[in-house]
């Protein structure tokens, strides 16, 4: 059986496969041009079968000329499996696509809208602003009631913003800035108040902390989201272990969530179950509450009834489906929703980056050096084996997380194309490609880093001060 | 069947079959001592036992010659089942019995000690007071590590009092005076300070009612709480909705409540199910954290750690059963307890006082007229049919609802035992014992009333304002 392929080829890499196949394409055409004899021409082609037979086996897909295997991890891991394989709520995100997660399909899931070029377009002529590369590039892609929003800012009727984090740890990664990247864009070009809930009881309750430490971790966090450039006058941070001791609108608001959501939803909605402390299952609530601006009488003195616009990552929607659920049962406009997609871990785009595994995360506080050794060393690339091979058959693009990262980092839109041609061609080398981001990211932590070592206590005391903010509505 | 006493005695009320089988058997002793024929003898000792089977089976009770039956609601409802008809939580209390809810049998199931005589001259010795009127009566009948308060109180190491309210109609009636009448008492004896839980936020949960109506009526409540004459330098009264916008101490004590408690445990004990909203399962939180210290910063000094003692109802009990396991586990003292029975409805001891039924309770806000017609009409009484009947066999006090009203208002010792013997004996007449109670009654809530007039507004916003009390630790 010596014509059997899967006897010395079953060691061969896919791309060496692809190039076997080719290979004996290549002869068997060779055979046929040189009219060769029957059994030798019907021989080469059984190998060619079965070769591409095997290819087909070990890659998932079918063999087709001048295309070499995409997807190399999902190939890798000997499965092909892309469907239906994404698992999405706030506390994981995990999907069996090097790709990432298929948002596309997120959003029919969750039942939120495309934020399509239309949209953007009319934000652009709403705020007279070009849109944020976040909206360019799809980084931000769905919404929900962004166009009532918009109509009524065009009837000069404001809102304002609210977004959030967990402080789960000391040190924020780099994304962690997403949301807050894109809110100042927005408190920028509406010019709108924003108020920004770090759920310090939240990680609390999740997590193996004290009481003192979330609260800590709370006003660490501050400085980083300070750090980013908001405006003072237009912007309340807050604590929940602070600030609903300072607040008698917040926890009317909670109560009033709390009291038309039933365990059954909150277990349909998170996935709670009957062993789950009453915090966790009581906690969507205070995450719901300020979406509310009755939640924050000092801030909008006493103004009720304000439009409130959430940008978040969309694994976060859980929340704000069950806020626009009960909304209009207690009295209150629904909010509209910005959802973005997740910012990748070093390893791949099959999980998100997070701050509790230090290799998938570039934190805020890492030094140029450190940035440069975790980019070259853990991030996934989408090149070749060799430099051969990658000058060859090029790039991945879609599955570089270090070409993802300038996707959300770099500004230039010619630049990040021309990038892509020379990667995805094989001009561009892998090393040549993480020079760029680590290029990219080392003066943007600097700049971070720099602009916190500023943020004085005074600042954070008065950012997290509840005051009557600057606005108009 | 003529000798069938079933036919034309079913009708008979027990008291009425009660001389029936009197009647027989003085019949039977009749024949036999006039040597009456034996067939003659025999049917009348068959018409005996008949009877005596008919009262057995009507009554559940055995024919007592000169007892005549007791428990006249059991009877007239036609059942006898007095055991494990008990059902008692924070929300219902249920019994068959027209005494009430068996208390010894409570103590057994709630794992609590009873009040006995030891503990109670323990309480005269250390306070130096004679022991109040609901001790020495068993009112107060259960506790929790009430002798522990007295080893550190005898040491020198004092305690605060907690107790609370669910404000659920802007009229108190006379049952809800019970645990501040007490608590005033320890309060004056012990010279300890005290806090007061209005649970508005509870009402709004459980019942048909707004944020701003729950909270109004417990502005009202607290009008009546202050009447009853608590130190205004030692006397804490809050809202939920209003104190836990102001107390970064009191949320922390309920997350860290709501860490340690599952669903599981709240379904066991409190009987919640899936279709509950999340604010019921997650609210027993709030009533457990003023039990501890901490939740009070501003009127404790910062001071934690400080003993809790909570006289309550028993119904509330399974809220503290909670708070005491959860306590070691956030590094806080057990409270400790002080249990009383519950306040019968005008109508029997079958359930309690209920402000939602106006027609099972006496009103703090009711004239004297209104006090004098609803004992006279709805209080259930303990006396016969008819006074030639009570003349004869007396009236029964376990089940007579204006005496046990009595054995709550009537201070004088001798003076209720007077007129339990005198009910009992047939002597007093139901009339004579509901003019007692309206005599006792309507002057103690005229006082009130007007107690409660001379509560400005001012007064209530400084009892309801977090500040420092006055105590020493």
């Amino acid at each position: 059986m010596a014509d059997s392929p899967n006897c010395d080829l079953k060691s061969l890499s896919p791309l060496q496969l692809f190039e076997r196949v080719t290979e004996q394409g290549e002869k068997v055409r060779a055979l046929k041009a040189g009219k060769a004899p029957k059994d030798e021409i019907e021989a080469a082609v059984r190998m060619l079968l079965s070769l591409k037979l095997l290819y087909k086996t070990t890659t998932g897909q079918d063999y087709q000329a001048g295309l070499p295997p995409r997807d190399l991890v999902l190939i890798n891991n000997g499965t092909s499996k892309e469907e239906d394989e994404d698992f999405v709520d706030p506390w994981t995100v995990q999907t069996s696509n090097a790709k990432g997660v298929d948002y596309d399909k997120l959003i029919v899931r969750f039942g939120s809208s495309k934020i399509d070029t239309d949209l953007i377009n009319r934000i652009e002529r709403a705020t007279g602003q070009k849109p944020h590369r976040f909206l360019r590039r799809g980084i931000f892609f769905s919404h929900r009631d962004m166009d009532q929003i918009l109509d009524a800012y065009e009837n000069k009727k404001s809102f304002y913003l609210y977004t959030g984090r967990g402080p789960s740890s000391q040190a924020m990664h780099v994304g962690h800035l997403i949301p807050f990247i894109f809110t100042k864009w927005l408190q920028e070009v509406f010019d709108v108040p924003l108020v920004v809930q770090l759920t310090d009881d939240e990680k609390y309750l999740w997590k193996d902390l004290t009481i003192e430490k979330s609260y800590e971790y709370a006003r660490e966090n501050a400085k980083d989201i300070i750090a980013c450039g908001f405006d003072i006058n237009k912007t309340f941070i807050f604590s929940d272990l602070d600030y609903l001791g300072t607040s008698t609108g917040f926890y009317k608001n909670i109560v009033k969530v709390q009291k038309h959501v039933t365990f059954n939803q909150v277990k349909g909605i998170f996935g709670f179950t009957d062993s789950d402390c009453i915090g966790k299952i009581s906690f969507p609530a205070i995450q719901a509450a300020p979406s509310f601006s009755s939640s924050f009488p000092q801030i909008f003195n006493g103004k009720e009834n304000i439009q409130c616009l959430i940008p978040c990552a969309i694994d976060q929607d859980p929340y704000f489906r069950m806020t626009r659920d009960v909304a209009p049962r207690i009295g209150q406009p629904k909010p509209a929703l910005l959802h973005s997609v997740f910012f990748p871990a070093l390893q791949g785009a099959q999980t998100k980056m997070s701050a509790s595994d230090p290799n998938s995360s570039i934190f805020l506080t890492d030094t140029p050096k450190q940035i440069k050794t975790k980019i070259n060393k853990h991030a996934f690339s989408g090149g070749r084996d060799t430099i051969e091979e990658h000058r060859k058959y090029g790039g991945n693009c879609d599955v570089d997380v270090s070409f993802m990262y300038l996707t959300f980092f770099l500004e230039d839109d010619d630049r990040l194309e021309q990038l892509k041609q020379a990667y995805t061609s094989g001009e561009l080398l892998t090393g040549e490609l993480k020079k760029v981001l680590i290029e990219t990211l080392q003066p943007l932590i600097a700049a971070h880093q720099e602009r916190r070592k500023q943020v004085t206590d005074e600042m954070v005391k008065q950012f997290m001060t509840p005051r009557k903010l600057a606005f108009e509505f």
